[in-house]
């Protein structure tokens, strides 16, 4: 594994082991980039480039065993363990984060909520106590925490932003409505549906 | 406007409206290139090179107009009109889509929810009531709905888009963990979190 991959072939490794995991659940055993390019709408010719990154993972002419791929492919992305994540935020959104059971399916287990509101501070959601932000930074830094997601509203999303990094957080999954400074070293990733919703009306007639 | 604007500045256009209604609301009448890109993390280059696809909008030396260039990128990516949008799913996920009030606020306005589990018909929501499957052609042909969310289980979700896409249905937001197949003309967004969060681990020291 070198530094020297581009991130839009880190940005579609997930991809292609989300869709080799559902292959798998569907009991293939063995792929062919043709079929998983024709499965996500990427030519066989990127997915063998991009593969071959890492070693191939694929002997010419056999094809990939998938359970083999699927383990390299989580070992490259270091998902071949749990992630410890904090959540900011404990409105309505960041509610339907706790409730959400893809993030601890899939490796990413929230371990602590915090909010600014004093109303919200002891809340119970699902099996979180919602604490204040005071005790962010001490939380973070005592379990060695580094992802975060943020649900809290625009105007406080780079207070927080700047709050996490300095206690330790590396990667910031965004859902305030707005683009966040962060320094070298620490990774953003944004979600915000209303962008994709506005990216698609422009193409309908 | 021409149908050769590139997809990726369709992309963008989406953010720069949502920096741009931020400055708004922040008191800011006037913005230049320069300032968006800061707060972006894009050139100015880029923005100035994006932006001239639809005439440039601004006059070499005195800034854009906020207000003029917000107007006009609603416009463009016609959101400047309120769309209605179905949602198929009302479990976890699609509940909380319910319960978010970003996109309305934002001019996409859920009307209908259809689920396929008999218990779940009927069930209120916010305002919704859930509907059965064999009612969602006729509703979304009824009130020529263009749009759609889908937050079904992944082995539902093709199936689902193909009866959206037979009722007319042109622009899908997926939550489903799943690619999906769609014939030309039809375009599909993809929303899956924990992508996000495993093109981040990579990165974690």
């Amino acid at each position: 594994m070198t530094p020297t991959i581009p991130d839009i072939v880190i940005g579609r490794l997930p991809v292609y082991l989300r869709a080799l995991t559902r292959l798998s659940q569907e009991g293939v055993d063995v792929t062919s980039s043709h079929e998983l390019g024709q499965r996500l709408g990427i030519s066989s010719a990127q997915i063998r480039k991009d593969l071959s990154h890492f070693g191939g993972f694929g002997k010419q002419g056999t094809g990939y065993q998938i359970s083999y791929l699927i383990d390299q492919l989580r070992q490259v992305l270091k998902v071949n363990r749990e992630w410890d994540v904090v959540l900011v935020g404990a409105g309505d959104l960041g509610s339907a984060l706790l409730h959400y059971r893809g993030f601890a399916e899939r490796g990413f287990k929230i371990t602590h909520v915090f909010d600014a509101a004093p109303e919200k501070i002891g809340k119970q959601i699902v099996q979180f106590s919602v604490q204040p932000m005071d005790e962010l930074q001490e939380t973070v830094q005592q379990h060695n925490i580094k992802m975060a997601m943020i649900a809290v509203p625009a105007e406080a999303a780079q207070r927080v932003t700047d709050l996490l990094i300095a206690s330790g957080v590396k990667a910031i999954l965004n859902y305030a409505p707005i683009n966040l400074n962060v320094p070298d070293g620490v990774n953003v990733q944004y979600i915000d549906p209303v962008l994709h919703m506005q990216r698609m009306t422009y193409y309908i007639p």
